[in-house]
C-alpha cells in the first residue's frame, strides 16, 4: 500500500457511508454510500434528471456511462406531475425508470431563486445570466412558516415549506432527500445572511422532526450548510449542521462572486466538517465544472451535481481537456464546420468510439437536428464520468496531487 | 415446404437483388438486396435519416432495432450541409456513422412541393396540412433543364435537375440513388400529368446517363413510375421505366385522393411491373401507415420509407394494435395522465421491456423532456420492424393472407 495514504477499515456513520481511503495531505477520500437503491462510489458527480429524465438520455445511456445516481428535482416535480401521480407509481426511480439511487434536492434553491434573481450565476461565481425553469413562477410571499408562490405550470397558488419538501421528497422515495433551505443570496447584507442562516437551521430541525415521525427508514436526510460567504456564519452553520440528526451535509447558498472565492467558502466549511463530523458524507450543490471538481475533491466532497454537462450539450459545447478554454469547445461555431476532427483525441465514450466528428457534431447542432445534442449529452457525461473514476483511482493510489495536477494542466481522463 | 408458395432460388437481375419465395395469391415476395454497404431484408421499412439522422437516435440505436438501411434527403442535404462536405467525410454513411445500406430520394418530391403545396398530403389520400422543411423555399422557375428556386436556408439561388441531383447523389455515396423525377399533384389535369410524366421519363434517361459517365458501379438507380392517378398513364410509365436500364423502380406521385384509390393506383403499377419486370426491386415513397404496409406488402412492394413513425413519436403518438384507431394511440392527451399501462401490451420493444407507462410518457411530451420522444419513437420503429420481419415470415412460410387478416382484426406483431 502506498505510504501517503492511511486506509480507514471502520464502518462508518451506520453503515449508511463508508470511507475507503484518506489523502494524507488533502480532505480527499474515497468511499461507499450504502443506500436503498444501490450503492454509490465516491467521490462521485451526480447528473441531473431535474424533471425525471436526464435529458435526451434513458436511464439506460446513464448506467451504461458507470453512473450510479441521478438528481431530480422537488420543487420542479412538486409542480408537476405531482407528488400524487409520482407516488402512485411507486416513486420517481420506478416512474422514471431509473433502477438505481436518487438524490432529490428540497426545492429551496428553486423557490428563493424566483425571489432573489439569478442566484444560480452567484452561486457559481459567474456574472448574471438567465437560468430556466422559474421565469414565469413568482413568490408570492416568505415567512417563518414557508414560501407562498405562483406556480410556472398553471399559475396556481402553492407553499413550500419544510414539512412539504419533506412530504413531497417522500412521495418521490428518493434515497437521499435535502432539508428545506432558504438559498442566500450573495447581494445582501451581513445580517440578512445571519438571520438567513438561522432559519434554515430551524427549518432543518422541522425538516427532521417530520422525517422522524413520517419518513421511511431508508431515506437518509441531509442537512444544508449555509451562511454565505462569511466564514464564522459557515462554521457555525456546518457546526449546527453536524449536531443534528441529519446523516449527510450538503453545502448549498451563495458561493461567492468568483471561483476562487467560491472555493474558499467550500474549504472553511469542509474544514469545519472534517473536524466536527468526518464520518458524515458531503454533497456540494449545483457545482462541476471541471476545475471545481478537481478542487472540490481535494477539499473532501464526495458528492456533486450540476447541469453543466448536459446543458452545455444542449448548447453544442463539448467538454474537453483543455483547461486555458475551461475545458470546453464550442462545437456551434462556424470554425468547425466541415471538421473531420474527433470530438476529442482518443476518447473512449461511446460517441467519439462510433467515430463522430466535429463537423458532424457541427452541421446536427447547427440544423437542429436533436441527435447531436444527445451526442454530446453522451460525451461529456462520459469524460465526467472517467474523471471521476480516476480521481477515485488516484485517492486509492495515493497519487491525487499528481493526477490533479495533471489534469489541470490539460491530461484527459486515462479511460482506464 | 407448403404449398401455397413457390421457391424461386434463380439469382436476379444481375445479383443486386435476389427473390427467395413468393406467394401464390399475390404480388408479395420475399427477397435480399446486395447492396454496398450490406444486405437488406425484404419486404423492408426503411426509416427516415432526412437530414442525415434518424431523428432523436442514434445509428446504434437502428441498428438495434433490427433495421438494415435508411432513407437521406438529397434535397436538405444538397442544402445544408452540402454534398461538397458530405463527401469529405466520405459520404452521408461515413458522416452521419451509419454503417449499413442508405437509399436517398432525388430531391424531386421537396423541389415540387413548393410549388404545387401539400403535395405530400395529398399523395398519401389525406386532407391539407403543412409539411416541414420547405415552407420559405419558393420555386423560381420550372422548365426542361430543371428547377431554380430559393434556399429555405440562406436564401439563395439554387437549381436541380437531373444531372445535379445524380451528381448530389453520388457525392453522398448512397447505395440506391433515385433519379430525378417531376412529383405530380393530385389536382391537375390529365394532359398536365401525362406531359409532366414525359419529362420525368426524359430525365430519366438524363440521370441514367450521368450515372453511366460519372456513376460508382456500386451505387445502383431506381427509375421512378409517375402518371397520377391515370391506370394507363401509370402502366405506360412503368414500361417506360422498365425498358430503361435502372435496376430498381420507384413509385412516386400523386397515388389519389384517399387510401382506397392510392391502393389502386400502387395495384395497377405492380401489376404492371409483375408483367414487364418482375425481377427488379419495387421502392414505394413516402407511404408507411401500418394498413398500406399490409396492402402494399401483398401488392408487391419490396420497401417502403415513410416518415410516420418517427414524425408521430415527436407529436407524443405511439403505434399500437388498435385498426380502428388507425394504429394509434395519442398519449399526449389529458386522459393519460397518470396511466400505470404500459404503451402496448406485451410489448417487446426496448421502452416497454423497461417497463415505462403511459403516464410517464404523457407526462415527459407535455413536460417537453425530449426523452419521451426518443421513447416513442423507438417503440414506433420497433413496432413496425417487427411486424415487417412477421410479414416476410408469413410470405416465406405461406401464411400471409391469414397474418395480414389478424393484423387487419388488431393482432399485436408477434415479436418472434
Amino acid at each position: 500500500m502506498p505510504s501517503s495514504v492511511e486506509r480507514t477499515e471502520t464502518t462508518s456513520f451506520l453503515l449508511m457511508f463508508q470511507i475507503h481511503t484518506r489523502a494524507r495531505d488533502s480532505r480527499a477520500r474515497t468511499g461507499t454510500l450504502h443506500l436503498a437503491h444501490g450503492e454509490v462510489q465516491t467521490p462521485a458527480f451526480v447528473p441531473l434528471a431535474t424533471r425525471g429524465s436526464v435529458k435526451l438520455l434513458e436511464p439506460r445511456d446513464v448506467l451504461d456511462l458507470g453512473y450510479e445516481m441521478v438528481l431530480g428535482n422537488t420543487f420542479h416535480l412538486y409542480l408537476s406531475p405531482g407528488p400524487e401521480l409520482i407516488d402512485a407509481h411507486g416513486g420517481l426511480g420506478a416512474f422514471m425508470r431509473w433502477p438505481g439511487p436518487i438524490i432529490t434536492d428540497s426545492g429551496g434553491f428553486q423557490v428563493f431563486s424566483m425571489g432573489h434573481g439569478g442566484v444560480a450565476d452567484e452561486i457559481k461565481g459567474r456574472g448574471r445570466g438567465q437560468e430556466q425553469g422559474s421565469s414565469s413562477s413568482a413568490i408570492l410571499s416568505i415567512g417563518e412558516e414557508g414560501v407562498r408562490f405562483r406556480s410556472y405550470i398553471d399559475g396556481g397558488e402553492r407553499f413550500l415549506a419544510p414539512e412539504t419538501s419533506m412530504a413531497v421528497q417522500h412521495a418521490l422515495r428518493s434515497d437521499i432527500a435535502l432539508v428545506f433551505d432558504e438559498c442566500t443570496p450573495f447581494h445582501v447584507t451581513r445580517d440578512y445572511t445571519a438571520r438567513s442562516t438561522e432559519r434554515t437551521h430551524r427549518w432543518l430541525e422541522r425538516c427532521l422532526d417530520w422525517h422522524e415521525q413520517h419518513g421511511r427508514a431508508e431515506q437518509v436526510v441531509y442537512g444544508i450548510v449555509q451562511g454565505g460567504v462569511e466564514p464564522d456564519l459557515r462554521i457555525e452553520s456546518a457546526e449546527t449542521v453536524a449536531a443534528s440528526r441529519c446523516r449527510g451535509v450538503a453545502i448549498g447558498g451563495s458561493l461567492g462572486q468568483d471561483k476562487a472565492q467560491m472555493h474558499q467558502v467550500v474549504d472553511w466549511t469542509t474544514a469545519a466538517l472534517e473536524r466536527v463530523t468526518p464520518e458524515r458524507p458531503r454533497h456540494l450543490l449545483g457545482i462541476g465544472d471541471i476545475d471545481d471538481l478537481l478542487v472540490g475533491v481535494g477539499l473532501g466532497i464526495d458528492t456533486f451535481d450540476c447541469a453543466m454537462p448536459t446543458r452545455l450539450a444542449r448548447h453544442g459545447v463539448a467538454v474537453v481537456p483543455e483547461p486555458s478554454q475551461r475545458w470546453r469547445v464550442d462545437l456551434a461555431k462556424a470554425r468547425f464546420r466541415g471538421s473531420q476532427e474527433p470530438i476529442m483525441e482518443d476518447c473512449h465514450c461511446p460517441v467519439c468510439r462510433a467515430g463522430f466528428t466535429r463537423g458532424y457534431i457541427h452541421y446536427a447542432v447547427r440544423a437542429g437536428e436533436t441527435t447531436g445534442r444527445r451526442l454530446l449529452t453522451l460525451h461529456n457525461l462520459s469524460f465526467i464520468q472517467r474523471l471521476m473514476s480516476d480521481l477515485r483511482q488516484a485517492i486509492n493510489s495515493g497519487s491525487l496531487n499528481e493526477t490533479v495536477a495533471a489534469f489541470m494542466s490539460g491530461a484527459a481522463p486515462s479511460w482506464s
